[in-house]
This record gives C-alpha cells, sequence and structure tokens, in this order.
C-alpha cells in the first residue's frame, strides 16, 4: 500500500504462506493446477498442499489437514465441493488462518438453502475476524509474486499495472489469450464470486491506492449495498485513474440470468447504474472485446490530450471506413500544416494528395522502396494540430523491424498511436513485436478508433474540458 | 446466367482467354502476382503477358503488345501507369477485346484533369462497345475457374456461394485471410473502383441471376445515378438473396475521404441512403467485422424461422453478457420444454440449474466425463420452442473431435448455431474444423449474437412476419 498501512487484502494478494485444501495430484483435473502453477511459475510464498489421500504433490510435502500444518496460514485457498466447504472453514478458524478463498459454487446463487449456509459461513468468519473472497470464485492473481489461484494451466504472468475486478471465473478461459496472445500486462486479479464478504468496494479501495495499478477494468453483475460507497469511490479514483466498467445483467433477461449465477441480484434498474458510473466518470463498454480493448489502450498508451487525429491506411478505402468511425467515437480528422504537407509528397503520388486520411495504398505504388510509414509518422510527429495516431498495417509491402522502433517514438513524445491489421493471426511476429514494444494494435478500424476515443474521452474529463 | 442468355459480365467472370498489359517476371513487385495466381491456382482459360522487355513470364510467352498476339482477347487486363493506361485503351479498341479491366488510380479521384482523360477513354470504349471495370480497381476474382486479377499472392479459393462487389481493392490486405484464417467460401467477387463504366448495378444484376451465388455482401462509397435502378435492383434480389451493404463515407467526414480516393462523391445524404438501403430489404453494416461476420453466417447457415435462442456458455458468467446481446440484438431465450428441462438433468449439479442459458461451467465440475454440449445440444435440438442455438467453447475441458458432427447435426435439421471461443488463436485447428462443417465460429458472444440476430430479421422481413 502507498500510505505503509496495511489493507486487509494484502493477505490475499501478497500472502506469505498459502494452504491449498483440495490439492490435487491428478493433472487431468481443474485443483491440480492450483498448485500446479504456483509451482511452475515459482510463487515466491510458502505453500501447503492440503490433500488426506497424499504424501506430497508436485514436490510439496502434502498434508492430512489444515491443523497438520506446523506453519502460520495467511491465506486458506479451499477448493473442495459445496457440501465439504462449511467443514473445512471451521477448520480454518481453528487454525486462525488471515483470509479465506472459497472456489466452491452451489451456495447462495442456487437459492435458499444455499443462502443460508453460506449466511452461516460468514457469520463464523467474521465473528473471527477472517476476511473471505467467494464462494464461487477464481483468485486473486498478482503478476508481482506469482501467487495465482486458478483452474487452468497459466503459462506466465507479463508484469504491468492492468488490475482486474471480476465477478466471476468469466475471464478463466481465456486467460491465457489475454496474457500471450493479446498481450496484456498484468498488475492484479480478483474475483469476487457470491461477495459473500469481499465486495467491489473493497477491491476498488485497495486497487485504487496500489501503486502498481494504473488502470481498473472491472466486471460486474450486481452492485453491492446501496451504491453510496461505490460512487464515492469510484469518483475518487476516476480523479487518477481510468475504470473501465462492463457491468453485465443490463437487460432484464441477462439480470435473470445473473440470479442463478452469482446470486446477483438487480437493486437498481440499468438506467440507474448507467448514470451512476458516468456520473463517477466511470467508463463503461457493452462486451468484452471493448473491456480487453480499452484495457490494453490504457495500460500501454500516454494520456490524449486532444482529439485531432492523423489517420494512415492501406489501402486507402481502409481510410474512409476509418473517418467514419472516428467522426462517430468523437474524434476529428487532424489538419496538418503546410509543413507537414509539404514534407509529404516525397511519399505522395505525381498528384497531390491530401495529408489526412493519408492514401498509403497510392503511395505505396509510386513509392515502393521507401519506408512510407516512417516518413508519415516522422512528417506528423511533431506537428501541432496532431495529437495522435491510427495507422492500419495492410498486408503486403510490410518493411521489416523499423515499426516498433519508428512508432515507439513517437509514443514517449506523448502521442498516443493505435494500430490494427488485416490478418490477426500475426503470421511473422509483427503482431507480438508491437505489443511488447507497447504499441497497441487491434485486429478492425472500429476497434482501434474506439479505444483511442475512450483514452481521449477519459483525459478530456478528468482534466475539466468540455467533452 | 441462370436464364440461359449471356450477361455482359459473363466475358469478366468467365474470359476464355486473358491478356495482362504489364505483367512482371520480378516477384517483387505487385503486377507480378497478376499472372503468378493465374498460373499458381491454375486458370482454366488461355493466358497472355504483355511485357515489352520479357520473352516468357512463369513459363508462358510473353508478347510486346497486344496486337502481336495471335488469339481473340475476351479480357485486356491493363496494369500500367495513369500516363500510359489512355494508350493501352486505345490499343484495346484496335484488338478489340471484349472487356477491359483498369487498375491503375490517377483519374477521377485526382480533379480535374484525372475526369478528362476518364472521360474521354469512356467515350472511346462506349463508341466501340467494350465494357470496362475500374479504373483504380482490382478484381474480377471466381473461384469456380481460378480468375484472378490480384496484386497480392492469393493462396487458394475455397469455393462457396458468398459474392462480393467492393468499390476498391479494399479488402486485398485481408483477402488470404478471408479465405484461409476466416474460412469465407467464395463464389465472385467485383472491385468498381472509379466506376467509369462498370457500376454496383450491373454487379447487383449480375448476381441476382447467378446461381452460384446465394448471399451478396457489398461495399460502396457512392451511388451511382439517383438511385432508382439501385433500389428497384436490391428490392427485388433480396427477396431472394441477403445483401449485406458497408456504405463508407456515411460521416460527412468519411465522404470527404471517399472523394479523394475513388472520385465518389456523395449525392444523397446517408439518412436517404439509410433509409433506402432499409426500405429495400438490405442489411446495413457499420465496419468492416460486421461486413464479414455477418457474411459467413448468412453463407454457412440454414434461414432462421424465429427468434428464440438456446445458449450454453463456459463459465457461466458469459452467459449473463450473452443474454444481454441477445436482448440488444432482439433475440430471446428460448423456453425448454420440461421434457427438454429433464433432460439436462443428466449434466446438472445436484441442484437444479436453468435449462437456459444453461451454465457449462457448474455442469463441467460435477460431470468431468460426460461430452456435455452434445447431451446439451441433443436435449434441445427437437425442443419446438427452440429455433437456434448460441454456443460458447470455453478454454478447458474440450472434448476432441465430437463437436463438428454433433453441431452440423442440428444445422442440417434446419437450426442455425454460433459457435464463439475464448481464444481466437485456434490452437489444436478446432475452428478450423468446425468451419469446414460450415459452423461458423467467433471471437466473442457480442458478434456471434449479432451475426444469428441479423439472420432472424432477414428472414423475419422476407416472410413477411412482424419484425
Amino acid at each position: 500500500m502507498s500510505n505503509g498501512k496495511r489493507h486487509f487484502l494484502d493477505t490475499f494478494f501478497y500472502p506469505e504462506s498459502v494452504a491449498v485444501v483440495g490439492a490435487s495430484r491428478n493433472p487431468g483435473t481443474v485443483n491440480f493446477h492450483l498448485t500446479g502453477n504456483l509451482v511452475k511459475l515459482k510463487f515466491a510464498g510458502r505453500v501447503y498442499p492440503v490433500n488426506p489421500n497424499a504424501e506430497e504433490i508436485l514436490g510439496l510435502k502434502a498434508y492430512p489437514d489444515l491443523m497438520s500444518i506446523e506453519d502460520e496460514i495467511d491465506l486458506a485457498v479451499v477448493s473442495v465441493p459445496a457440501a465439504k466447504t462449511p467443514d473445512i472453514v471451521r477448520e480454518c478458524v481453528a487454525k486462525k488462518v488471515k483470509g479465506v478463498v472459497l472456489t466452491a459454487g452451489g451456495f447462495s446463487e442456487i437459492g435458499t438453502k444455499g443462502r443460508e449456509v453460506q449466511s452461516e459461513m460468514k457469520r463464523l468468519l467474521r465473528e473471527n475476524g477472517i476476511r473471505a473472497t467467494g464462494p464461487n470464485s477464481l483468485s486473486p492473481i498478482n503478476s508481482r509474486n506469482n501467487f495465482i489461484v486458478s483452474f487452468g494451466p497459466v503459462e506466465k504472468l507479463p508484469q504491468g499495472y492492468l488490475s482486474f475486478i471480476f465477478q466471476s471465473g468469466l475471464y478463466e478461459p481465456r486467460f491465457n489469450w489475454l496474457l500471450t496472445g493479446f498481450h496484456l500486462y498484468l498488475s492484479k486479479l480478483l474475483d469476487l464470486g457470491n461477495k459473500m464478504d469481499v465486495n467491489e468496494c473493497d477491491a476498488l479501495e485497495y486497487l485504487g491506492q496500489d501503486p502498481e495499478t494504473r488502470v481498473i477494468a472491472m466486471h460486474l453483475e450486481s452492485v453491492a449495498g446501496d451504491g453510496r460507497k461505490f460512487a464515492q469511490l469510484l469518483k475518487e479514483i476516476t480523479r487518477e485513474k481510468p475504470v473501465i466498467v462492463l457491468k453485465s445483467g443490463r437487460t432484464e433477461a441477462g439480470a435473470r440470468a445473473a440470479s442463478s449465477h452469482t446470486g446477483a441480484i438487480m437493486r437498481s434498474s440499468d438506467v440507474v447504474i448507467d448514470a451512476l458510473l458516468k456520473q463517477c466518470g466511470a467508463i463503461r463498454v457493452l462486451g468484452l472485446e471493448e473491456f480487453f480493448d480499452l484495457a490494453k489502450a490504457f495500460e500501454y498508451l500516454p494520456p490524449l490530450k486532444g482529439n485531432r487525429v492523423a489517420v494512415t491506411t492501406l489501402p486507402g478505402g481502409e481510410a474512409v471506413i476509418t473517418t467514419d468511425f472516428c467522426q462517430i467515437y468523437g474524434l476529428v480528422m487532424a489538419r496538418p500544416t503546410a509543413e507537414s504537407h509539404a514534407s509529404l509528397r516525397a511519399i505522395s503520388p505525381p498528384w497531390d494528395i491530401p495529408p489526412n486520411p493519408f492514401d498509403m495504398g497510392v503511395s505505396s505504388q509510386f513509392h515502393p522502396e521507401t519506408d512510407s510509414y516512417r516518413v508519415f509518422v516522422d512528417a506528423l510527429a511533431d506537428d501541432q494540430n496532431v495529437d495522435c495516431f491510427a495507422i492500419h498495417l495492410g498486408g503486403w509491402r510490410h518493411r521489416s523491424g523499423q515499426f516498433a522502433e519508428t512508432f515507439s517514438r513517437v509514443i514517449k513524445q506523448g502521442k498516443p498511436l493505435v494500430v490494427w491489421t488485416a490478418d490477426p493471426r500475426d503470421n511473422g511476429g509483427l503482431i507480438e513485436e508491437l505489443e511488447s514494444h507497447r504499441i497497441p494494435v487491434y485486429p478492425s478500424a472500429g476497434r482501434a478508433i474506439r479505444a483511442l476515443a475512450a483514452l481521449y474521452h477519459y483525459h478530456s474529463r478528468r482534466e475539466g474540458r468540455v467533452d
């Protein structure tokens, strides 16, 4: 924590000793990966698998129960069926663990009986001063110490400044892809599940103050309580950090689906939630694609101070579509200075073409040997009429290797730049190279411009400009 | 042509003899691929490269000029700079070719001078009864005989029933990916460019009657003339075939960009175009992503007769988001019969869960050895309350090989089915396998549901149901 005081969630993100109750030796089970990921990713803390039928799991001594562990336990990850979970919770109390993670589903989301059992666990833990995430949740994850609770094998945790709050294990099937294919750079992740104890306000409070978190992306199915604390926190945090919110269950049908999923009850209509999010400066998105697209843009890019964008595409037809998207999302075509326009003559056809959007298709026909993208970007990088760049890399005629260097130079000068390509397969590793330099690459003009515009609108609001 | 009469565009799609003026031997040039693709893909017709500096190109005898070719020429592909193009057009007249493809840019899109040269070419060709596509265009392409005019190397042309009309080479950088990565199955493609002669009405007229075209996807930057013929054609064709339209230059800024690109002049405001498209039953899309997504759904899937969808996701949180998208796009959650609900108990947890949307996450925890997707689909395939399926395949726990067989059985029974996955990298070739069976796979719930809903709205309108 930045203020030196310890927040109770430090126990969840930086545990020094972790017991994994329900750890499995069988690589075909989801519980195998609870221990497997900690070993593979070299989590720095002490790990104690608990399994009455095993002596050893992945080289670690296994224990028949929590009480047999000689060490003090910061965090108990409890991954046993719902029916057995209350017993283990009682063991956690006896062992005096500091925090509990409950993964099992089958509580408040299944009706009256489940709600009762959940309430009883809540009461018991609260009386003993033990905090808990879940039930029906999968987390925490922290890239700084490689602490991870996950049912799937995770390959690596690339370090960055993006932190996630989820209300379910929604992220999990795509988690490896998000990190190694979509190239998100992670700080922390917390899944709230049924929110028996720890809720989005706790998570926001923690991540709002976390110096290793610069962008928060939050998925919710419900808002806890009357929403006042949530609104207050959001308002404070969004002054310093962008908060991207995917609130699902926004339609009536969706809300019904949510109630059987995490027991989320829609206390406020979506219109109210929407107004609250807007008023508090949060960035609301509709689906997961937009959620991750914006998370990437905000984590990668510097603040965007104006909405005047310089665009180039190959071929030119793409520029027309891109221009439409700019207007739709609230960006305007920059009007480069006469000097910049003159510099572009070096990559123009024999006739004069508009400097923006610039048609790289016709350019490349007349200057096949020139690194036209570099000329374009260099010509406009210092132009006081240009705030940011949107660049389409269109398949054939890619000069090798220069893009990352050219583009990241512009970003370091403080001008955000987004790229999109026509072939998302990343043959040749171009996308990987660009994104390793924090140059975001999208698969379409629409998604690239939407992300860039979100950046503009956030910073515009934060700095009190008319939007 | 279905009526036995020849349409003039047959010369463009089924030429028996083709001259390639500007053919190059240098694989580093775009003109190399004009001949290269015809040779590689084994175009059935006779090909005559024209190049005064070559004896032979890719094993084909080269000619110094058109007149030196002994054969009659159906189609002359003219790919020389704008300045030389009028000379070659005069040669085409002397040679009495039937059709001309003009690839060069630098005519009406560059201003008065270019417009004059273009008009003069148009007059000359018209006087001699020769039809022409372009200038500033790249096509035709026909998967039935592997006739292709393209500046990039094309790997293969998978045969199907989807035909494209473009107003520019917009498609080209992503063309290989669309065919081999995105798995579109192609019939024909025509790029109109500056529309000096052949325009969207000619193309629509031809493809509307083409028995090998079942879906038309059309990109336009402008509408020729007063739009009456266009509207009439659209209205007729959409009664039988879906027509997906991406009209770019829809915003003022976009229209300005279009005029410098293909010389397109916005004669009508976008509001007028939008009303016209709607009235004529066309399906208007905003960007290329939606354009290709819908093209795929319409080419792959049978008609969708109702809007009641059965959904399953892994994990359950995805179902909430999906339900939101269904409501937003106009689909409703099907209410399966009690019998179907009972069948789902075999893959339910110990407590009762809603049959739709069905939480495959909780299911798979309790039935790890069961092919739960098959049970789900089989339980609902004959349910009279279910019109279609939307299925999320979420990463871990994929049973091998059974999906394609199970899902395509449902589609063959007449119930459209869309799939989305959490990892678009297609590790393991699952997406490729599904799409080889015409089961469309999308990278997100939003895009899958949007495509399915488009199918419903089109067929609903066509059959005169209230929409």
